[in-house]
C-alpha cells in the first residue's frame, strides 16, 4: 500500500500542461494532469478497449468531446471508453486526476 | 461518456456507511462511500490480483491497516492491492471515492 497527498502534487508548467505519474501498474494507471489557464489537453482517442476517468480536483474548464465543451469544475467526474474522443481545455488553474483501466 | 458530480453523492445513513455505485465495468468499478463519524470499513481483503484506490473527498478519519492507523484527510489517496488488509475509520463526515480495477 501506498499513500499520496494529491494536494501536494501542484507542478505547473508555462509551457504545457504538466503530467505527473501517481501509479502505474497492470491494473490502472494513475495520473495527475495540472493545467495553467488555457491550457489543454487536446481532443484524441486511443484505439483500445479501455476506459478513463477524469476528475476534476480543483479549478475549472471544460470537459472537451467531438463537437461538444461541457463545463467541468471541481467534483465532476467524466467516464468513458479511451476510444472516444476526449479532451481537457482550463479557464482557471486546473488539477485533474486521471486512472486509466486497463493501462494503454 | 458519463459525468457524475460527485459532490451531489451526499446520501448518509445512521446505521452504517452509505455505499453508492458510480460506475461499473469490465474495466473498474467505482463506488462512493460516505461515513458518519466512527462509521468503519472494516478491515478485509480479497483474494484477488485486482488493486484499489481509496481517495478521501472530503472530510477526516484513518485508512485501516494490519496492525496500523494512518491518518487520513482530503485530497489522501491511498492505492495498493486489493489482497493486502485494508479499511477505513471515519473521524468526521468522510467522503470516500473507491476505484477497483479490475473489478473484483
Amino acid at each position: 500500500m501506498k499513500i499520496v497527498d494529491l494536494d501536494k502534487l501542484t507542478g505547473y508548467n508555462d509551457k504545457k500542461m504538466n503530467r505527473e505519474l501517481v501509479h502505474d501498474n497492470y491494473t490502472f494507471r494513475i495520473l495527475n494532469f495540472n493545467f495553467e489557464p488555457g491550457q489543454e489537453l487536446p481532443i484524441h482517442s486511443h484505439p483500445a478497449d479501455s476506459e478513463l476517468a477524469l476528475q476534476v480536483l480543483e479549478g475549472e474548464g471544460f470537459f472537451l468531446g467531438e463537437d461538444e465543451e461541457i463545463p467541468a469544475k471541481a467534483g465532476d467526474l467524466l467516464i468513458g471508453p479511451v476510444s472516444e474522443p476526449h479532451g481537457v481545455r482550463a479557464t482557471t488553474r486546473m488539477r485533474v486526476l486521471v486512472t486509466i483501466a486497463p493501462p494503454i
